[in-house]
């Protein structure tokens, strides 16, 4: 498995809108096992993403997806930061869909 | 929701046994939407683990389960440092099991 945790800063009021950009683009990835977006609640401006997938490679294929390809010049004029907080090797989970790569 | 990021860094050699009582501690807790624990791939000592809850109170109650009071004591030795990286409120999720609390 291969997995990423990443803090989004994004421009004042710009939360909600780049919220629904990334749940329309994650909605749908092959190999994707996990994907949680978090709003902090002590940083209006910061969401978190948690992601699980299969391998590194189906990961890196997303974004070549049309969903992805269409959703990134939308997000990206919102952002002010993309940290990568880790990039980790998932072992073990509750809540690792049984989806596979096609 | 409610959701918390960590990492959490071991004693040299002591991960594959902290992996293994995080596992058997958080495979049944109430309102446990998601826990992935994962490696880090370039720190040997660190896990990371993501949690997203139904609510606080749920994340609160484990800490009562028999599971977790009896695992607690025996993964604290083998911890150097657990830090809380993100407290979060999920909002949206692929992977966010259906279970909710009793």
């Amino acid at each position: 498995m291969w997995g990423m945790i990443a803090k989004i800063t994004c421009f004042p009021g710009k939360r909600s809108q780049l919220l629904e950009i990334l749940k329309q683009a994650a909605a749908d990835m092959p190999g994707c096992l996990s994907y949680i977006i978090a709003e902090s609640p002590d940083e209006d401006n910061v969401l978190w993403v948690s992601e699980a997938w299969d391998s590194q490679t189906s990961h890196d294929a997303s974004l070549s997806l049309p969903g992805v390809r269409e959703a990134l010049p939308r997000a990206r004029p919102l952002i002010v930061e993309f940290e990568r907080i880790a990039v980790t090797d998932p072992v073990w989970g509750i809540g690792l869909s049984a989806k596979t790569a096609s």
